[in-house]
């Protein structure tokens, strides 16, 4: 966290204590902190303050809205998703229509085959479709504008998963539905954001009396969310740049090294995440020696809790799912830190390979 | 929060801000830290650590716990409930058992029907048992060991919430689930805590790849709770005997004013909660003229968003249901506090029935 997230999280930890549903003058005054950071939010990702909620979880927020579209479709009962959706969606999404969940797959470079989700969208039996902004594994951007459009033909709402991109680029525009994940731009952890369209129809579902975060929401974690966001916002264009400079480095060093193949579109993607498979290479392996050597980095898929099953998303575009390595650069990451990294990076992919008497890579 | 709660808090924010479900060596060192603040947090309440499970609010636990246990008695499609349990439990009940939910009375003091309760259990068609430890609105504690063995001699796993208790007397010796609430004891907001006996049953009811928390907790939050924790148990017999002492001051006062009637156990009681209802007086008004004098009190039900409805709670005792007072008294309640409380109080009271015209009070 940033000094300016800390300050806004401590401020709240002293003036947003109280129970905000309560009547009294402390709980007002929390009401009225947790109303502003909110509007603060739903101005940052481009959405109508009396329309965006916060949840526990991006997780509970991802079960959540798509429960209340779906309820909302009376009628249809499949899920359209893409491919490389975070689990999370893909998990609430199946448990939600009860199995009938079809994936739509993706090109090289993991953008959705736009012919084959209109293909889906057609028969009108769709309550909803699933639909990521920027791929938290590979850093991929959407063509959202192209996606929205054959959703609206369809009329089925369009849900964007954006909790790997705001923050990193500018909020997604075409939506009708969005999840983001204050965690992701600096915020604290335990929260997410929903966001609907003030035409998108939902339904609750959920006992009486909960509403999007049964029992509420931590006041001050939501003020400090708040800041963070306007603080990356703020910084966003002088960082993205710096940060997709570097990332540009490791892409094209990594593609220079022998059986290391480097995923993900090369322009259309998020500043921050690069990824690259090593082939030969026990990812394992990789992260512990990296890990040693004090850098921290998420080998696998970033989205599950074990990090060492095979990458669907690697899987769904067609590239090598084992011996990944996946780095999120955060905004204070240096060019040293870059150079220390690629030095070190394929000494130990080669003494990886040595150990694991793999072939020769010719 | 007390200054040892905000250390572990701002202690946590510097160490425990990685992802605990990663690899790496930082979020290792979140993981230690929340396994051991829930460790700290089982032990306190006497449950088993590895049956203990932190979710993002109470009423998400609640939500969680009936719909788990409730799926594991398959075949049985009834809850049973005491009339005076928090909204959250009833609604979340209501809405798992799809309407199956039967309410037993409680006595003046608010103790819960014993026999009526043992002969619903009867009927072999209950899958769940829900009764509170303390009420979080008139104080009362119920007799859970009568309660624990009509339940277990009808073999159906009794759910207590003790939302309202742990921190203020000692945890519950009997339940198969229990359910807590972090804030109530001086923790942050946006946690709760269930904890299960190792022999009872449940199955999980949501997403693939969720669990309790989903997307996890905030682990500063947690270490927050679990310090909390202590430091009210460290206390827990001094606060309480003063409280309970300034309670019984306030009791005595209320019970002398005329049209006033003190409601709860006046033995079997939280230390820290007292409730009085004053004829011809409007709740509202009460509440905004004591909020007007610095003092912030409660008026209706304690559970509810809207303080101002009628209180289910006090028309199951048969008490009179408007123009109520809730005090919960926190540790840094004074007696000079308390000497004030009771100045202004009678004068407030008589006030707001010359301007309502109230007739006189024999």
């Amino acid at each position: 966290m940033t000094n300016r997230t800390l300050d806004a999280f401590q401020s709240g930890l002293a003036d947003g204590w109280a129970d905000p549903t309560r009547l009294h003058t402390e709980s007002r005054r929390a009401r009225q902190l947790l109303d502003s950071a909110r509007e603060a939010i739903a101005e940052e990702i481009g959405a109508q303050a009396e329309h965006t909620h916060l949840t526990p979880s991006p997780h509970l927020g991802l079960e959540r809205v798509i429960a209340g579209v779906y309820a909302a479709r009376r009628g249809r009962d499949r899920i359209v998703a893409s491919s490389v959706e975070r689990d999370a969606t893909l998990h609430a999404a199946d448990y939600v229509c009860g199995g009938a969940l079809t994936l739509v797959g993706v090109d090289h470079h993991g953008h959705l085959d736009l012919d084959a989700f209109a293909g889906e969208l057609e028969v009108p039996d769709v309550a909803l479709a699933a639909v990521q902004h920027g791929n938290h594994e590979i850093g991929t951007l959407q063509r959202l504008d192209a996606v929205a459009e054959r959703a609206a033909a369809a009329r089925v709402p369009l849900l964007v998963d954006a909790t790997a991109s705001i923050g990193h680029v500018e909020p997604p525009e075409y939506w009708d539905a969005l999840v983001a994940n204050p965690a992701d731009w600096g915020g604290p952890a335990g929260l997410g954001v929903v966001a609907l369209r003030p035409r998108t129809r939902w339904l609750p579902v959920w006992p009486e009396g909960d509403d999007w975060a049964p029992g509420g929401v931590n006041v001050p974690a939501v003020l400090a969310a708040a800041v963070a966001l306007q603080e990356r916002r703020e910084q966003l264009e002088a960082t993205s740049v710096r940060l997709a400079r570097l990332v540009d480095t490791i892409r094209a060093a990594a593609a220079s090294w022998p059986g290391v193949e480097v995923v993900g579109d090369p322009d259309s993607r998020l500043p921050h995440i690069v990824t690259f498979s090593c082939l030969y290479v026990d990812g394992e392996a990789l992260l512990t020696s990296l890990d040693r050597a004090g850098i921290a980095v998420g080998s696998g898929s970033a989205c599950t809790t074990s990090s060492l099953e095979p990458s669907r998303v690697l899987a769904s575009i067609g590239a090598l799912t084992h011996g990944n390595v996946r780095l999120g650069l955060h905004p204070g990451v240096t060019e040293a830190d870059v150079d220390r990294l690629l030095a070190l990076l394929p000494r130990e992919i080669e003494q990886l390979r040595r150990e694991a008497r793999a072939p020769e890579i010719g």
